[in-house]
């Protein structure tokens, strides 16, 4: 069995706790939160709730922690600390500050002799990995990543951050005529508006501007202001009957060209619909954990990433299983 | 540099061939046929073609020996032998007799202490991956490969075989429905016929009786009899100007749930769309040749698939490019 951690319990963490359940190998054997673990309740009858500051005692009980905090301010700072302590995973996903992040990681995990896998998920994780594969087949080619449809969590709090907004969900939508150019090999170059539509769902405060609403949303630099956006304004009971789930998904896509003339065009194309964003995040960590367990016990250490894992890791079958099975 | 052999000189030959031009750290060294070397032209200006059995005196020239033989009866015997003396890559695609083979590569390879990597294109090869990762990533869920749309040269093979045949293309055709049924997370159990047709054109012998002819073909056993298939008879001219491609493709589809009830369902899609099947595989085979070269200067040695090779051996890029521009 592997003995799992949990660092941090929101929405990522309940889902990593759901995912462990999934795979017989593994099994939770601890929760921590910043919160009064008297006041944290959780899913795994038998398991107890500790304090972050206690994690430092349980070295010997927990095989892999899965750090589950934001990228933002928690994991910069809790990945090479626990980097020190445990074999970890995380989901850091600030693609611009991962080289930083990764030598931090790795002066911690090397220094300690433990694995730290950082940045998986889906993107960065399963979408950076379908790129590498992609790149490293059609040399000779053109990358394309598409979002959505599906609710993004950025957008949103920055919807709820205007004034006269009581609340709002944003979700960004891939444009079908740009997903079709690049299936048809003709390796477009597309700008930011052609690639993705943002449609917004606003409950305004009573009494609120509507139009200043509408238009302060659509120009906000950065973040709807290179956009075609949409904003519907509805009622907060509309909002949460049909907007309060989590979806998300989207698509890469390798347009290469192949042939003594680069005659012949190939498209390869990875995609994701999913109901929930956080627990698919969490089951592809999970196996990750499953992989970190496997290196530290062959006695590699130090920072790596998806990139770094030979896939039969990530498996609970054995690689006689696997051949015969899947290849 | 990393210097290649090429071990027989058909499509797939002529494949790797376009492919290595297309990878600026290898380079092409020696091609091997069991033609007269004199009647061999290649499109590489200063590479020499020699006999298959003047390979062994080549051991200190060829860092990776890429085995372009059929499945059928060449790579079993041309695998092992060739693993005592090179790191080689295949692309063995027979899926029953895949342990076997695994068997005796590993025998052969561990001996000599060469990597020898088999199985390797898109299936098997990069729809194995993607079963993997799939099945790996969400454990309660169904797994559904499609084929086409894409000649199959067995099938092709079939038909011309028929009395009263004088040529014939067959393409596989995936059902759509099907495939949305699969995308809709509804997890439907399909049956042969369900999730693919099969469509025949073919030029009928001068006096040949087609009526019989359609008969025989739709009811050969294996090959059509569980499918609904169309036979289309057209002139010879019209196969040779529009069926003379050897396009191919599928789909790798995995649906499954996650959730403390699981209510959430995710689908993880996988596709190809590829002009030509040989060179497409060839690049598949190029790149994991790279991986091959580097894992045995890392002192790895025994036969090793796919699901064996970190992602980022593929790659030409450093990790730390690697982790800049892609994760």
């Amino acid at each position: 069995m592997i003995r799992i951690g949990i660092y941090g319990y929101g929405n990522l963490g309940r889902g990593v706790e759901n995912a462990i359940k999934q795979n017989s190998d593994m099994e939770l054997v601890a929760v921590f939160s910043r919160r009064d673990p008297a006041t944290v309740k959780i899913n795994t009858p038998g398991v107890s709730v500790y304090k972050t500051e206690d994690a430092e005692k349980m070295t010997d009980k927990i095989d892999v922690m899965i750090i589950c905090g934001g990228s933002a301010t928690d994991l910069p700072e809790q990945t090479p600390a626990l980097a020190k302590l445990f074999n970890v995973v995380d989901s850091f996903d600030t693609h611009a500050k991962i080289p930083e992040h990764f030598d931090n990681v790795d002066k911690a995990a090397t220094e300690s002799g433990k694995i730290a896998m950082i940045s998986v998920g889906w993107d960065p994780g399963m979408f950076s990995l379908n790129r590498l594969y992609g790149g490293a087949i059609l040399p000779d080619g053109k990358d394309y990543t598409f979002w959505g449809k599906g609710v993004s969590q950025g957008h949103s709090d920055a919807i709820r951050r205007v004034d006269g907004v009581a609340d709002g969900k944003q979700y960004t939508v891939p444009v079908d005529a740009a997903l079709e150019a690049v299936r048809s090999g003709a390796n477009p170059e597309l700008t930011t508006r052609e690639k993705h539509t943002r449609e917004c769902f606003v409950v305004a405060k009573d009494g609120a501007d509507k139009a200043n609403i509408e238009e302060e949303i659509k120009n906000m630099p950065n973040y709807f202001a290179d956009y075609d956006t949409t904003v519907n304004f509805i009622s907060q009971e509309e909002l949460n009957a049909n907007h309060s789930g989590i979806p998300h998904g989207g698509f890469v896509i390798r347009s290469g060209k192949t042939g003594a003339d680069l005659e012949n065009s190939h498209i390869i194309e990875y995609s994701l619909k999913l109901d929930s964003n956080p627990e698919f995040t969490a089951s592809v960590i999970v196996c990750f954990a499953r992989a970190a367990a496997r290196m530290s016990k062959e006695g590699m250490c130090g920072c790596k990433t998806v990139f770094d894992v030979p896939p039969a890791y990530l498996s609970a079958k054995s690689g006689a299983e696997l051949r015969k099975e899947l290849l």
